[in-house]
């Protein structure tokens, strides 16, 4: 086997924690000596122990002189967790290959730089581009402090959300449903528009056995979310944050006392600033958001400039109809120059079903 | 080489008669004697030799014991060519291997029936799906005589044809467009709506260099359509249809002074009733039909039943505006179980564009 295999099998551990490190990265280790792996980990769930540190401890042998294949630099600052360079040092590793470099330019190279000047061999960029791929959501938040957010809407071939008289259940078939729950298990909090409870009356949760929930946030300007809604009914299981401006009193506390967190944020144009609503999700350690909101909501995020990914599953059918609603509403761009451009697509077949997945690339308010 | 590279090779021969052919079929041949190619054709032209004759007239040496490998079962019936069993007979091909069976069920096996009767060793069904799949045009013609209709759409991520102010220019790229130009190539015809002609004054014309411009055939309820509009003004060079209600005797003289042919169809609704039209181009040979038309006339066309092939071309890019066109309008359906069902659905990425392509299964009102 090779470097490449190796920090392959390295990727795969690093999946394993997939919607339970947030907002601490996904990472593997493995631990090769004599051509033998003698040990692997991953970092399990965020406050636990780091991968290196998982992949040492499992060793069926001393690690003396072994190489470490690890996904991401290790760090070298305390966090929760104490440096995993001293560890790698203490343990004796005597080679290091690395996939991602750390993003945070403050941190970058110095736990390798640390590491070679102590003699550890330290090689990097082994499926450099895979594992950068794996943690967008890391990179993306320890760079900014704002969610990474991801648009995530089902649509007909002929782009409507919902027919003329508003049903839309259910447009995607089960295979691409059950890639929404793995995401709103991925993600760490999901956001929706007070115009989709009200039309949907949704729980907002993950579905998945053995998943996690996400926190949910509804942007709901004057909170006119009902008090028998099943959101609020579940706010005592399912931590909930009510996104308001200048909210009544009374109808505050009495959505508090249901559980809930009410929120007072600035106004924008009528309506909840996501901007301010993104930096307040942030100073919370919410490193990702699932979007799913209707049209309006979509088009707001994508006019403040907050939203990174766009997840667009096509179903194969029509429904036509000039009144039946589309995933992007608002006003709208006046000349086809002034799309949100998107970048990087990529399509998934689901059962019949097919996922678009495209990055924001910018737009003409992007800045963010 | 085996059976199926033969094929192979007679399959790409057929394709050079993309577009020439209609409504005849596309087909190619290959003779091989001894494991060596000593012969080979298409058909070129409709109203050309047949592929079967084209091969044996490129024979390099003596056909008889040879073996011949076409895409469809060779014909046994008098039209503007004589049949293709005499031919082969006369020849003294030993061995004759064929694709597509002919789907006429007046037809079918029996020209292979007259080959075995005389001797000449048959074997059916060598790459069959391929074959198939490159004549659905001639399949459905033959079965229906009306045109096989493929609706084509360029639209955003978010389901917009156009921008709020109605702006479509452009939405996909280049790529995407040149494709568009071999469709108006391949089909016989070109349909659109007077709202488009009105609103972008098009030429629907192939821009591709040896490329063959459709019939332009307009959906022209009022004969609204202006005296000086490009596609009046080279009625003489491309053959031009305008599909109107009780047309105005002055209106209707003046545009076929003009070049153009006036139709007088049946209403429904308060427009041509679109079945009538097909069935009229359907007598006038035409087998096939590029539907470029706006959301008015897409949701007509799926509505009275007429379309076989949807193709979404899909830019990755964001116009919002809840006031921005879809690619599918009308009144639309009411439930998403009633929904325009499509299958077999096909991705191809064009440049940064998507397009998917699926044949219509069935719909609400799905009797054709």
């Amino acid at each position: 086997m090779e470097d490449q295999d190796y920090m392959r099998l390295a990727l795969e551990l690093a999946k394993r924690g997939c919607g339970w490190t947030n907002p601490n990265p996904m990472v593997g280790a493995v631990l090769v000596k004599h051509g033998r792996i003698i040990g692997q980990g991953y970092h399990t769930r965020y406050g636990e122990l780091h991968a290196e540190r998982e992949a040492l401890k499992a060793c069926t042998e001393s690690p003396e002189g072994a190489t470490m294949y690890v996904t991401l630099e290790p760090c070298c600052h305390h966090g929760k967790q104490p440096p995993c360079t001293d560890a790698i040092l203490e343990a004796g590793i005597a080679r290091v290959v690395v996939g991602s470099e750390d993003p945070n330019p403050l941190v970058a190279g110095k736990g390798l730089e640390r590491l070679r000047v102590q003699g550890v061999e330290v090689a990097t960029g082994v499926l450099r581009d895979a594992c950068d791929a794996l943690n967008q959501v890391f990179f993306h938040f320890i760079q900014t402090r704002r969610p990474y957010v991801v648009m995530k809407y089902a649509m007909t071939m002929d782009g409507k959300i919902a027919t003329r008289t508003g049903a839309s259940q259910w447009i995607t078939g089960e295979a691409a449903r059950r890639r929404v729950h793995q995401d709103r298990h991925r993600y760490a909090a999901v956001l929706a528009g007070i115009g989709t409870v009200l039309a949907d009356d949704p729980l907002l949760t993950c579905r998945l056995e053995g998943g996690k929930n996400p926190i949910r946030v509804l942007c709901d300007t004057h909170l006119r979310i009902p008090l028998h809604s099943q959101i609020v009914r579940t706010a005592r299981e399912v931590p909930t944050i009510l996104a308001a401006v200048s909210p009544e009193p009374g109808r505050k506390a009495a959505l508090e006392d249901a559980g809930c967190r009410v929120w007072t944020l600035p106004e924008r144009e009528g309506r909840v600033d996501l901007r301010a609503l993104m930096e307040r999700l942030g100073e919370e350690n919410i490193d990702s958001l699932l979007l799913e909101g209707g049209g309006a909501l979509n088009w707001a995020a994508l006019e403040q400039g907050i939203v990174q990914k766009i997840q667009a599953y096509i179903a194969p059918k029509i429904f036509g109809g000039a009144a039946a609603k589309t995933p992007v509403a608002g006003i709208g761009v006046e000349l086809p120059s002034q799309a949100v451009r998107l970048k990087n697509t990529v399509v998934v077949q689901l059962g019949k079903d097919f996922l678009l997945e495209s990055e924001v690339d910018g737009n003409v308010y992007g800045d963010c």
